[in-house]
């Protein structure tokens, strides 16, 4: 054995824990007999223990000071790899293990904090923990810090490699900007589509049905993953070959079921077409946040929004369902499903003032990296943005800050991600249309050029390429948000009747 | 810590290990993604590899050495957790490691073998690797020797601890006898009840409601517990709050289901019951095959053969059902559920002539390791044996000697657990029958004083008693096959109106 084969088969049993760590996760989430919990959380922690203690223990250390001095006795896929498992150790290990311990602690004891706030519907409970993990972030950040220019530019970084906030103030206010315009265009000329349908009861075996066909068609692959139900809808993967998608139902929203499987079909397909070589290393799985959300929202807003996609698949649904969309046509249906309507919860939001929820998000949080405000005044900083974007104030602190698990977790700057995939995903979606008729596409029964597109582009290459370099070879350049709002304008415009 | 505390945490590593292997078991064979299967593989065999690794290593004999020179310094259950330790150490390891492999790898190969024999239905095919595994068997019978009087004894107690020949001869011919004659009896003076009833279609997901209802009333626990489908039923204990079961289901006899998922309940109510003192020991978990058996046959025998039972069972199948079942009353439905019928194929069998199948197993099994047979002319020594015991003569190795898995995954000595499981069943019923009147409970809408009873009895201990201390205590007396020739002969008696 090399030192490089031996380097790699080190990083193969953390990758096997972790899998295992996976696997225990997806089971406690979907099935798990409810007094089997407190046996799991002993199990989990101890293989989660286990990879961490591999990932940050001597052997670790030796090795990549071994390879950092001796980069020639590396290959090329070893170096690829070298450098991402370097990255992830300096991540972890430039906190002292005590501070670190703590601010798990901290976390841990937040989440239900927030809860409880939740409940009381009171920011006052939860605020002084928020403060806590701010100020232990702020610790952490210079820590992390390598060549950021701010702050808040390390905390995007951990969740978008090479994400700044200089790019992001800029896209944001074209972002901001072009949806305001589209909204108040709408607002002046648009006709409001028909939408007592989206509430139709459609019984869940039948959602299923659909929906499992649907995704199916648009590429996920069933004999590498697998349709669950949970509270929370996720996509977990174990490995390239099991990605597995949960979604939740409700009888009388078909959309949700519908679209947030669509969603979550879409981050699969992702990890289920990562090249295998990759198998077992840092390599493994989607580059970042951003793409993997491009990716969930190519399938839920470029496909699932798509005019030609409905006509093709509104049918089986209403094969499905006996005499229940009587009398909705094609365009009714496909316009009711885009509805825009501003909501104070950005989970309940459509895809055109999404983007909103986030920027919102994003401007507060580099507020609060940036010194600039109390933790106090949090509350009303918020309302006041939701009144200013929205047009619309929260009445309570659960429809208002207390509304995202985020922070209580301590991820600061992940927001953006979400933002970014709108944005990468629109840009995918010009790109494709380069070499293709992606609505023609749509319009057929094989689907399989955009997924083969995508995977060519995106998928194959795992985390060993950086998201910026990722969408410049993909689209020919860096990201350029004019592609969203272009897209939405001729979306929005056309569902709303404006032109 | 204390040197015991010590020990106690490094067997809750392996059993954390074990835990996670149990879970990744389970859900390859529930439902993981087809395609996932090999990267399944790797993650199992590292998980499985590091929990016999620890099983085995340095560190676990030095624990070994200092408490076997140092028994002063562990209190009683330390003493326990010692001993039963000990016992799983000396079984893996005083087979040289060479040895093991090369039997994994043999036993490994021969499933295959075993598949490809079935097909052909031809014995000649699988002939030579049964008897290399037979010759490894004997190479490591006199390592693992202890103070067994017989080669075969040696086995036998691998499974049921304290079992012999000499009991077994004993107790087999009395069953072997008891049920002759009462086939002899019927034969003669019987009415075969009616069965048609049996293969009418009952949709699956009414046999899931009805058979989900029935186990929740004997007392499986459900917020400790799963079902789930397989094509192999089985039971698999993460822990005691995690006790899985799964049944395979057939829409034209509901009795496959019923009466499986009845008996893997039994399992699992074994282990959801076991005190939880043991947890994260070897003492965790039932004490052997046989004990095991005799609950899940409690379930399947005991109770699924109560008359009383089914008067109340039966009416919630009928509601769930239809017309399905009209004209069908009580009794007819009880009697066709209880047809005996002589059948080839062990697993297909009724609860008469099951020991029977079993007998010849350990008939055959006894001449093998006292080389008193060629093993070439093992399939004319099985079908000699059927047509003497059940009048029926195979046509050919598929339906014969090739018709179960255990040989060729080396388990000699197991197939008695099965019997054993019959006749402990039918002693603690009638033991259970001194303090409670088991049919007037079964009557009743409360069967919790059945369960109580077992977990008092049997399940609370865990693996900490032997078998025959279990029965011992709880029936006052060690085995006595009569309880369950006289129950038998009761039973089909009745069905069959022979008095």
């Amino acid at each position: 054995m090399t030192k490089e084969q031996e380097f790699l088969a080190y990083l193969k049993e953390i990758s096997l824990l972790q899998e295992a760590v996976g696997l225990s996760e997806w089971d406690s989430q979907t099935g798990m007999p409810e007094k089997g919990a407190t046996y799991r959380a002993e199990m989990s922690s101890y293989l989660s223990g286990m990879a961490f203690e591999k990932s940050t223990n001597q052997t670790m250390k030796d090795y990549l000071t071994y390879f950092e001095a001796n980069q020639d006795e590396l290959s090329d896929f070893g170096k690829q790899v070298f450098a991402k498992t370097k990255e992830n150790f300096d991540l972890n290990n430039n906190i002292p293990v005590d501070r670190f311990q703590a601010f798990s602690k901290l976390t841990s004891n937040a989440h239900s904090i927030w809860v409880n706030a939740r409940e009381a519907k009171d920011y006052a409970i939860y605020k002084e923990t928020l403060e806590e993990i701010i100020k232990m972030t702020k610790e952490f950040i210079p820590l992390w810090k390598k060549s950021e220019a701010t702050n808040y530019d390390v905390l995007l970084n951990q969740y978008e490699p090479g994400m700044t906030t200089a790019i992001l103030d800029d896209v944001f206010k074209q972002v901001k900007d072009g949806i305001m315009a589209i909204r108040a265009e709408i607002e002046e000329k648009g006709t409001t589509p028909r939408t007592d349908f989206v509430s139709y009861n459609v019984p869940i075996e039948n959602q299923r049905e659909f929906v499992s066909t649907v995704i199916e068609r648009i590429g996920y692959d069933f004999s590498k993953g697998r349709l669950d139900d949970t509270v929370h809808p996720f996509m977990l993967n174990l490995n390239r070959n099991d990605a597995r998608i949960t979604t939740r139902w409700a009888e009388n929203d078909f959309t949700m079921a519908t679209l947030g499987t669509i969603h979550e079909a879409g981050h699969g397909m992702y990890e289920q077409h990562v090249d295998a070589k990759y198998d077992y290393t840092p390599l493994a799985g989607g580059t970042s946040m951003g793409i993997h959300e491009s990716q969930s929202l190519f399938n839920e807003i470029i496909v699932g929004g798509s005019k030609a996609f409905w006509s093709k698949q509104y049918p089986l649904l209403q094969s499905l369902t006996g005499d229940t969309f009587k009398g909705i046509d094609n365009d009714t249906f496909y316009k009711g499903l885009k509805e825009t309507k501003p909501s104070l919860v950005r989970i309940e939001s459509d895809s055109l003032t999404y983007p909103l929820h986030i920027i919102i998000r994003y401007e507060i949080e580099k507020m609060i990296f940036n010194d600039e405000i109390d933790v106090a005044d949090l509350p009303k900083i918020w309302n006041d943005k939701y009144e200013e974007y929205l047009g619309i104030r929260p009445e309570n602190d659960l429809e208002g800050i207390l509304q995202d698990v985020h922070w209580a977790g301590g991820s600061f700057g992940y927001f953006p991600s979400y933002a970014l995939g709108y944005m990468y995903a629109a840009q995918l979606h010009h790109a494709m249309n380069k070499v293709m008729d992606v609505e023609e596409i749509l319009a057929s029964d094989d689907y399989s050029a955009i997924r083969e597109w995508l995977t060519e582009n995106i998928h194959q290459y795992g985390s060993s390429r950086k998201p910026n370099q990722l969408i410049m070879d993909a689209t020919g350049e860096s990201l350029n948000p004019q592609y969203l709002i272009d897209y939405m304008k001729d979306l929005y415009f056309d569902v709303y009747q404006v032109r």
